[in-house]
């Protein structure tokens, strides 16, 4: 029976669904070969720490974290000291979107301490941070490194970076990937350009709907910039083998029109959206006039190197164009495949 | 650098699109830690085998194998005591569909040799097989047993087992899973009943024009028994709990008519087919008149425990009905995904 210790940071949607779920693992799994010891779960401005490396008790850890005035552990160096007390290897689940604590992925990597995390800061960066993780993390000629896994940095629970890794590890060769990578962009033109039926809904009311349902974050600006796809498209892109050096060193497309990038507030820049429908809805009547529909997606072509994000049209017969609801999808060429992609879809 | 020794039985289809892959990554990977070693090509008449364990050159493989006049290993004595000479880890690739060589497998792995295979026999027979093999393999508390790798077994390269075994491993609750499981089935019913395109060929003359691309066994009706399509559903049936004894202790649809299981050849069975093509026609047009296709697929609710193989209608507009070509579609329903599958499609 192996202990494997575990540090949680960050309490938001994510973290709070992870919690939710670790514990139902460790209650449910109290005989399997790993036994996972959560010692840390914090937030920016607080935490709960394990000072003798026994289990936090994760159904009232969220209660006792709100309640808690102890300082989160900082980082590197007070982390590392005490992660390197624990009595067997610790896992950092990095749940936040921190650019800041992911700079700090080396150092932990080096001193074998594992990271698990959805946050895309640390691979979506300047590529000298992707380097230099990878450069720390275990390898066939670093056996004390951390293991670093980021499955859910792109697609969240779907598969895309595991096929991804194992096409490349056989020996396949990835000519093109495509798709669209957000659910917020795919409710967006779901609901403004739905296949079959037709939709008389304006653009901006689309975008007040998904607020509404919470599918977009606070301030829709920070989806309708395209960046969060780009941040995707880029870990994608070096996966494939592509030297990307920021996420915004290709064509990114904004939704945002350009006098409305200052609105003050998220209600004051929504207002505004409304004036710019009929530019959007030319698009679609456009789209629709050569039997196709519009999709925001982002792509790559390995061979001429070509990373975009942006909005296309597609047939409305592809896959891209019948996705439902606010699901992703994601299609792989590569030379195994041929012509016929590898599809994974589903909810991201 | 760690070698580790591969012996490969049967030289098909499979078998020799394996040996090309496995030649082009070890060309290609001479520098990887972990270095290949073939050291048996083998096909059921004959062998090719390394006696001191030196690399099989195997651009040259398949010409020495049909030249060769040494008998295959016999399964499991000579086997072993073969492998048990190797001076590293042996992995058994099983590249043929043969059940005699599955039923070796449990001895194979108590011996600590390792397993990958498409052959479904060994996954998909009686159920005793089943238990016996994964109580023979690496486990918890079984550490000197070799691992078992069946990927290829559901959706030949397409991550269906792997996405189902994670889904699984990491707490989700598989709920349904169906789907088209079978290249064949597929080209069939894409091409007999397509989707907003009319098609008037008839189901008989779409049978024969694909044994004539080579889409189906030499005698089609081992594609149209459904049998294949009920191996695979076994598989995953087990993989999500399910009890299943025999792949034929379920419901399983036959596209070979009754009077026809006797025909004497593929050719009398093809001519004698013609006379059932209005009864599919008429499928087909109850299916039309209201707004359906019809798909050839297996299904699994956890449940209920119901596991079935055959021909259902579907909304023109669903994934299942918009696939093309020869392609598989996997739909897994779970707690986590709800109402949205998690979807895996391209050829299978």
């Amino acid at each position: 029976m192996t202990k494997v210790y575990i540090a949680i940071i960050g309490v938001g949607g994510v973290g709070k669904e992870f919690l939710k779920q670790l514990s139902n693992y460790i209650t449910s799994n109290r005989s399997a070969p790993h036994i996972l010891i959560p010692i840390v779960v914090s937030r920016s401005s607080a935490a709960v720490v394990s000072q003798d490396y026994s289990p936090i008790f994760l159904p009232s850890a969220l209660d006792n974290l709100a309640r808690s005035t102890t300082n989160p552990l900082s980082f590197p160096d007070e982390a590392l000291s005490y992660f390197r007390g624990a009595p067997g290897e610790v896992i950092l689940v990095d749940n936040t979107s921190d650019e800041k604590l992911a700079a700090h992925y080396p150092a932990l990597l080096k001193n074998g301490v594992h990271i698990a995390t959805p946050n895309k800061k640390g691979f979506s960066s300047d590529i000298t941070l992707w380097d230099s993780i990878f450069a720390s993390a275990r390898g066939p000629s670093n056996l004390g490194g951390g293991y670093v896994f980021h499955e859910a940095t792109v697609g969240a629970g779907l598969p895309v970076l595991s096929t991804l890794r194992e096409l490349i590890e056989t020996g396949d060769k990835v000519k093109k990937i495509e798709g669209i990578f957000s659910g917020t962009m795919s409710f967006l033109f779901n609901t403004f350009a739905p296949v079959g039926s037709g939709s008389s809904a304006r653009f901006s009311e689309v975008v007040v709907k998904a607020r509404d349902l919470g599918y977009t974050e606070p301030d829709p600006r920070d989806d309708l910039n395209g960046l969060d796809v780009a941040r995707k498209l880029t870990i994608l892109a070096r996966l494939s083998g592509l030297n990307v050096r920021t996420p915004t060193s290709f064509p990114i497309q904004t939704l945002i029109p350009k006098p409305l990038e200052s609105a003050a507030s998220a209600d004051e820049f929504l207002q505004g959206l409304g004036d710019y429908d009929t530019a959007m809805d030319e698009l679609k009547r456009d789209a629709e006039a050569i039997g196709k529909t519009i999709r925001y997606v982002g792509k790559l072509d390995v061979e001429s190197g070509h990373v975009e994000v942006g909005l296309h049209t597609f047939n409305t017969s592809s896959p891209i164009a019948g996705l439902k609801g606010s699901d992703n999808i994601i299609s792989f060429y590569t030379e195994r495949y041929g012509d016929n992609a590898l599809i994974v879809q589903g909810a991201g």
